[in-house]
């Protein structure tokens, strides 16, 4: 079938040369003799290929073929496997994955927006040419996630997978809280770190965790990757007063992934949520990843890692090369990607019980308005909050829901605003039983 | 090569029936479909063997071959994967594995005992015979930690493989502390639940777990099994006081195994421990076991979940199956048997922190001469607390030490003993960097 089979040296081409590829490139030179003994063969890099030839890289790149053109290295005939660490949805990504689909390579590749958008496409093209498709660098970095859902709980039907997977958000979210400062100052802080993406809506807006999210869904429920529909919010409106009134209830706020399926569909939402301060998310310090599976036969399992960073993306980018170095072939979402349902949207997420903030003016019966649009809308009233009133003449008030569906919740939302006592947008925030 | 390739059914022999056993197969019948979606083949109950043949199980088992003979139905010729569930490191379990993997079968099994004691032996003949030997159920019940550290980790150099890996023994420890009883009377608790093996010591005397710790010793570092050069210790001299004073410290006290590869050899210890309360090892609660792994590229990877139970260990052994149903061939302990190291037991365990705590007498000069019997022994002092006196003339008396060599350690404490003020056995645990 495909070249990579047998005993000889597994000759790869790596296109991309940033931090992982550079990672990857040092792992394979400086364990040569640990990686020959796991898999029983030399894993060889054979050419490379990246935008700048001549940028110091940290790394002995002398050996190697170079390419230009990404997509000429994936059509060379001297080597098995493709290492896709590029970026990006479509362009040369996905025109170099292709032609190495198309002329017979394997390939590992760690791009999520890709295989968001397209990875349906692309698993049908491998499995016609009968090659290999993985991807355990797309999802949560380091953390092996998605050999633990595709193959360590294969014998489970998955009910929930939840996870806490772009590192900057709960950076972001972490240091709000623990330097007590507002969205924006963190925002600015992360900026100047370097730890965001050239389009910080990617991080903060929750596209990046959302790719990721509908990767998981598809491999835990037998789906094709679906990722318009991932129910999307960032951590934009996210107030360090939220943080704090979480805290103080008990809870902390994460960007949280849950993907499950219901009776009324697959539900995919990627959005803050507030989690129990006491449960393992609820733990998660700054740019940790953790990714939470739930399946009828194993319980819960959790797994905790570093999201991103060389060394952690570099490892699972390795796993997958080893992986087929050793002839583990498994089909990118765990089954044929002819066999994958296209899945139905929930048209709703489940009931939750939500969080609300919101500012309200100081009039006589103004409470009891905000009161009446939560009754009148069916949403009954489990904890409440009201504070002392600001200069500006408008007090914080905090309810905790019981658990509603959403719709009700919005109809509570605008019944709130149409009694005139409520100042600027409520905020309102899930709370997630995890 | 084995007949268990190719796309035709993959017909399994099941030996022993208890809870493991009738879970396997009610996954198998329950499931079928979702595992033949998975692995493009149908799983197959072909026979079954176990002790008694008519006790009910919760499982139809009509349609199954049923053998009264565990060995009879490792040599049939119609199975091609024998599942062994019978348990014991020796006996049938351990004839019946030679004798599966002399006639040509594959074989999954979740027998610690048998692999910690005779690992190597059965991975050379599975790997002479040409068939697959794995056991994800024997460690950490059904968190797939054998998978992650062989394949998600490959490319890793392992620094150390630390668990939490018996259920029994953290709920023990877990009970006392939150309910304030003696380890005596919770131990009574555990075994009236059915917590405890026939042979409690295999529980409270840290063997189970060690077992599972030099299962991931081999595995970690491409060594032989060692379970004899395990330094095991358990928790039976563990009292409420330790958990007391130690969560006053910030601490828990948990049955923690390590493993690590230094430059004085292999250490693989499994014995009571402190470790920081706010830790991920240190916020587990009952029975749930955790697994941390730490690689040079990956940094730390922490897995939790159920360590026991049905449901938990019957995903484990379907995930060994489904990978064999898949064609992923692995070896037992990630490389050829003949290629893994004799490993060097390190001599003596890293330095670390202790903490002491002993029963002083009502003596002029008695705290002096414990100080100094510490100092004479090179080991300074870090934290020191004395309480009041008891009745009996005598006053408990705590000490964190300063990192030192546990040898020094010994040395201190023999110290102490002759300087006759002493009452008893000082306790002594080691506090662990996690």
């Amino acid at each position: 079938m495909t070249t990579s089979h047998g005993t000889g040296p597994l000759r790869l081409g790596i296109a991309g040369l940033g931090t992982v590829g550079a990672g990857v490139i040092k792992i394979i030179q400086r364990r040569a003799d640990l990686l020959a003994a796991r898999t029983g063969r030399e894993i060889q890099v054979v050419a490379i290929s990246a935008r700048n030839r001549d940028k110091d890289r940290g790394v002995r790149l002398s050996g190697y073929d170079w390419e230009d053109d990404p997509i000429a290295l994936a059509r060379r005939d001297d080597i098995d496997l493709f290492v896709e660490l590029m970026g990006g949805s479509d362009g040369p990504a996905k025109v170099a994955t292709e032609t190495a689909i198309a002329t017979g390579k394997d390939v590992v590749t760690a791009n999520k927006a890709m295989l968001a958008l397209h990875g349906q496409a692309l698993a049908t093209a491998a499995e016609e040419a009968g090659v290999a498709l993985r991807f355990e660098a797309a999802v949560a970095g380091g953390i092996p996630v998605v050999k633990a859902l595709t193959e360590g709980l294969a014998g489970n039907e998955v009910q929930r997978v939840m996870g806490v997977m772009n590192g900057t958000c709960n950076y972001i979210l972490t240091r709000m809280e623990s330097a007590g400062l507002p969205y924006d100052e963190v925002f600015e802080e992360a900026n100047a770190l370097g730890y965001l993406e050239a389009d910080p809506t990617l991080d903060v807006g929750g596209i990046d965790a959302g790719h990721k999210l509908s990767l998981l869904s598809s491999i835990a429920f037998g789906t094709q990757v679906d990722f318009p529909a991932v129910e999307l919010e960032g951590i934009q409106r996210i107030e360090f007063a939220d943080i704090e009134q979480a805290r103080d209830m008990g809870y902390r706020i994460k960007l949280l992934g849950v993907t499950q399926m219901t009776g009324r569909g697959l539900e995919q939402r990627m959005s803050p949520c507030l989690v129990p301060a006491d449960s393992p998310l609820g733990q998660l310090e700054g740019g940790t990843n953790m990714v939470v599976l739930e399946g009828d036969a194993v319980g819960q399992i959790v797994m905790r890692g570093a999201g991103a960073g060389e060394g952690p993306t570099a490892s699972a980018v390795l796993s997958d090369i080893l992986d087929i170095a050793r002839g583990i072939r498994v089909s990118t979402f765990g089954q044929p990607a002819s066999s994958l349902q296209k899945p139905k949207p929930a048209k709703a997420a489940a009931p939750a019980a939500f969080y609300l903030r919101m500012q309200l003016q100081d009039k006589p019966g103004a409470l009891a308005r905000v009161a009446t649009a939560l009754g009148e809308a069916g949403v009954s009233i489990n904890r409440m909050r009201q504070y002392s009133h600001h200069a500006e003449g408008t007090a914080p008030v905090l309810f905790v829901t019981h658990k509603c569906p959403r719709a009700a919740l919005d109809a509570a939302l605008s019944g709130m605003s149409r009694t005139g006592v409520v100042e600027g947008e409520p905020v309102a925030i899930r709370i997630e039983e995890v």
